[in-house]
Order: structure tokens, then sequence, then C-alpha cells
């Protein structure tokens, strides 16, 4: 195969863009003059894009929309709004140009972090932080009483993708009752897939309801008013997802009532929520700031990751993470 | 089997008050006068303690060393350090009385209080939870990387019952290597077993050192400065057996230079540690009141599980979680 050139826009820490870049040669690497903030936002245009055969980073709409090379985009976070969109999609297909996401590598670390959200709830973990109770108080009994056993309650996931996947097994152990929701059921899935039809019965029976849909024009406020009245009471509702699937103002009346027992979410609208959002009020809503997908290794398997897919595409051979 | 007397002095709940008593018809139960204020603590004296066949609670030594009658005690504890001499071992053996606890009550909560803390740790989520971070500043990208995923890391287990056991079960999709230190291996562990001899190349190689040692006159201060220097430098000791297996001077050393990058107790001396203790100053040491063994349906389950012995006891079988 001849020379590609190969444009990245993240800001990556030295020991990662070294890795990058010694390994793509001898291909070529055009590095962004404007790499993006964070994995989560867009660059700004760049002359150099033109040249690109291959983009990987949050590149520039308008840049990939004029350019006449590029023939695959990797995109290096796990969420993809900004491509998401039907214009988008149809665009790319007919160009033939590949759009892959980093999905993958973000996944083990979205699944630990909802499981420790899930056992710090059970465990009331921030409130036991912060008690000073002597053992022959009667509070004492008391609190150790708010904790709840996870095992064998009822998990519904909202969003069936690797991270579904991958939490299904590290639950394994705790025999859950665990249902899926998905878009379009394709029968090889490891746990029940109900359609969101059936979505009101399987919320009125989850304990726990575990949100990573992600952000597109039909996820928009999926969790509505009428969504949390159907969660069963005293319901644990996690979000590991985007932010703008939760109408916000809907979810704080459900905890302000208690309906909803708790709210654990990595994800706001906007990120991160104002300090006195009434969220943040609420001793039941438990807030981080968009850092599921994030761990000490995290760039450098960005890079590993990519460099697997650019040995594959140099070879022909499927892509991982393929999203269009 | 003719009529029993069971001599209970556990403060229940009337719930499980009610099941106790309705299940041990038409044997005859007594009820202390004095009731344990807490699982913990020994009650004094009581008169009618005589009169028992079966004791079932935290019973005071001496009604024990007099009565004439008993047969059986069932601690409600999961610890029985004042059980756990050899003199009363002996005694206890010389008189034909069995000594069961109800380690198996608590086994599950505390698996998943000490798998929170694992979790909760890797993720950061104490720090996470206060962060206000906006995902563009670079102080972002740090904050993710502080966490550590908790896949294929190296866990230490110091005491091999029934968490060591369940803890082996549910750490297992995460792939770690998991040692586990015992008094006296008997061949049948699930994972490989050290003795105290091979411990500082165990501790040098462990990322998770957990403590769910019992306390007894061969574990007082187990933990010393001597053992948290073998300790790998970044590794996070957790304790949920009892706070006098640890000095607690030495695991202050350890955690202000930074040796360990963090403690997670759940146990202490004294419980609750006082406010101005140097532990509670330290950002890196986490303390929950004594509350891994706690969950909605302890009292209950602690009835169930001595009903279950009950019905043992009477048809002559093996008593679960015999002790003596």
């Amino acid at each position: 195969m001849s020379e590609l050139s190969v444009f990245s826009d993240t800001n990556l820490p030295p020991s990662a863009q070294n890795l990058l870049e010694s390994s793509i040669l001898p291909h070529k690497i055009i590095i962004s003059s404007k790499p993006s903030l964070s994995l989560l936002t867009s660059v700004d245009s760049d002359p150099n894009f033109l040249l690109a055969d291959i983009a990987f980073g949050q590149p520039n709409i308008n840049d990939i929309l004029n350019s006449k090379k590029l023939k695959w985009i990797q995109i290096s976070s796990a969420g993809f709004a900004r491509y998401d969109t039907e214009d988008f999609r149809g665009e790319m297909k007919a160009r033939g140009i590949i759009v892959t996401n980093s999905s993958s590598v973000f996944t083990e670390s979205c699944v630990e972090h909802v499981f420790a959200f899930m056992l710090a709830n059970q465990r009331n973990l921030p409130n036991a932080l912060e008690a000073r109770i002597k053992n022959t108080d009667p509070e004492w009994s008391r609190f150790r009483h708010e904790s709840k056993l996870l095992i064998g309650q009822n998990v519904l996931i909202l969003g069936y993708g690797s991270i579904a996947i991958r939490l299904v097994e590290v639950l394994k152990p705790f025999r859950m009752k665990i249902t899926g929701m998905r878009r379009k059921p394709r029968g090889d899935e490891s746990i029940p897939i109900i359609s969101s039809e059936n979505l009101p019965k399987a919320l009125r029976e989850a304990d726990h309801i575990i949100n990573v849909l992600p952000e597109n024009s039909d996820s928009k406020h999926f969790f509505n008013s009428k969504r949390f009245e159907d969660c069963k009471q005293g319901a644990v509702f996690y979000n590991i997802g985007r932010g703008a699937t939760v109408d916000q103002s809907a979810l704080y009346e459900s905890l302000r009532s208690g309906h909803l027992a708790a709210a654990w979410l990595d994800v706001t609208e906007p990120e991160p929520l104002y300090e006195n959002h009434p969220l943040r009020n609420l001793k039941n809503c438990f807030i981080t700031p968009h850092v599921a997908g994030g761990y000490q290794e995290e760039f450098t398997d960005l890079v590993r990751h990519f460099l697997d897919n650019f040995r594959r595409y140099q070879k022909g051979e499927y892509l991982l993470d393929r999203i269009i």
C-alpha cells in the first residue's frame, strides 16, 4: 500500500504521542495545529486536514465534508453524537468513508465505574464514610440496615453494546435478573432483550436502571416524567451514557419525591452541572464529572486501538468498533 | 427430643423476634432481661441463663462457665474474639458444649462492602463525587487518569474463610491474580495459599491487600511497621476483619508517606475512631463505622440461620459455622 497520511487532533501525552508517531512510520502523520481540548469536543477547521487519508480524533465535520482524499475516520471517544445524523451517515456511505469509534477502549473502565456506583449505592458508601456511630447506639443498627445486598436483584440496562455485554459478565456472580433494551435486537444477545414497547413493565420490575443510551435524535430526553413514573418505587437510576438522554427536571422531581431512591450520574447537561443546580442539592443524587471512561492507560490504549485498526485497514480486514 | 430452653439476648426488631419465638415452639425461649446493645458487645450476667440448654446471642462468659445445662452456643456475630481463647476452647471441649457463630449471615454483605471499597478506590470515587471539572480543562484528563482498572491486578487476602471464598468468586470476571494466607492450609482452597513465612514476597507483589484476619492472640497488631514496609509502593490496604489486627500508628505512617496509596477500613481501634485521630486527617484513609456486615434483612437472616442450626441440632446433624 502506498504512503498514507494520518491526521491526528488528539492532545496526547508524550509517551502516547511517541507511540503513535513511531508506529505509524513509514506512513506520515499530520498533527493538528489546534488539537482537541478533550475527547469530547470538536476541533476547529485545519487546512492540512485536506491532505489526510485517515483522521484520528474528533475531526471537524466541515473538514470531513470538504476532503477529497479521506477514506477512514477513527473517533477518539465512545460517544459520537456530532456524527450520528442521517445526513452525515448518508454522506459517508456515499463517499465510501469508513467511520469507527474507540468504544472498546472505554468499556472496562465504564463498567467498573457503573459497578462502583452500584456497590457504593448498596453499601450506602457516601454516608458511611461520613458516619461516626458507636456500635452500641440504636442508630448503628438502623444505619447498617440501610444497606441492601446486590445479590439477586433486578437490573435493566438501556442500550445493549460492549458496556452492557461486559456488565452482564461482571454481574454474573451476583445472580441478578438482567434485562436489556436495544433499538434493533439481533437475537445473539447474552440477556433477554425487550423493545421500548415493553419498557413500562421492565421499569416497574427493575431495582437498578442503567442508562447507557447514546445521544441521538431518538434518545433526546428519553428518560422523561412518564418513564420515571413507570419506575418501581425505590429503584436506583444510573447514567453513564449521555446527559441529553435524561430530562433532568423530571429526574429531580422523581428523586425529590423519593420515588427513585437515588441517582448516580456520570453525565449531565451541561457538564459540569453548575453548583446551585437543583440536582446538586439532593442528598440522593451522586454526580461524577464524566470520568467513567477514564483510567491511567487511557491515552496509550486509545493509540493502541487506533494502531490495531490501522494494521487492519492496511490489510483490508474488518475494522473494530465500526459505526458507519 | 424433650423440651429445650433457648436463651436469647439479641435485641431483635419485632418481626425477627416473632419469627424466632413462633418457630422455636413448642420449645421454650428465655429472653434476656438485659439484651445486648449490639451484635458486638457482651451482655451482663442473667440468672435465667442457668435454665438454658442453648444460648443465642453474645452470652456472658461467666454465665456460660457457671451453667450446668448448656449444650450449644450460637454467637450472633462473625467475630468471636471474647470466646477465642485457649482456656475457653478447652473448657467447652471438656464439657461437650458446641459453639457456632453467624459468619455465613454476614459473608455476602462483607464481600459486597470490600468490593465496593475496591471499586470506589479504583474509580477515585470520593474525590470524583466532589469534583467540578469541565471536560475542556487540562485538569479533567489528569483527574480521569488517576483511576486505575481493577482487571488483571494482584490481590492478597489474609484470612481464608467464607468471605475469602466468596470474594474469589465475585472477583473472577476481573481476571485478577489472587493469593490467600491462612493459618492452617487444608489443601482444598480455591486459590494458592501461602504461609506467613512467604508473606513478605506476597506483600511486595500485591496491589490490593485485604485483611479479614480474626482477632486473637496471634493476630494482635499483625499489620505492624515491618509488614507495611513489605507492601508494594502504591498498594491499597483494606480491613474488614478486626481493628486490633492493625498497628494504626504504623498504618498512619505508611499512608502519610505515600508508601501505601490508600486504606479503606471498616474496623478500627476504638470504634468509632475519635474525630481528631491522625487517620481521620489523611486524605487517603477512608473509614466506615463497622457496617460491612450490615444489610436490610440482617436480623431476619440471623434468626433464620439460628433456626436452621436449631433444626439440625434436634436431628443430631452437623451444625453450620461451627467454631468449637
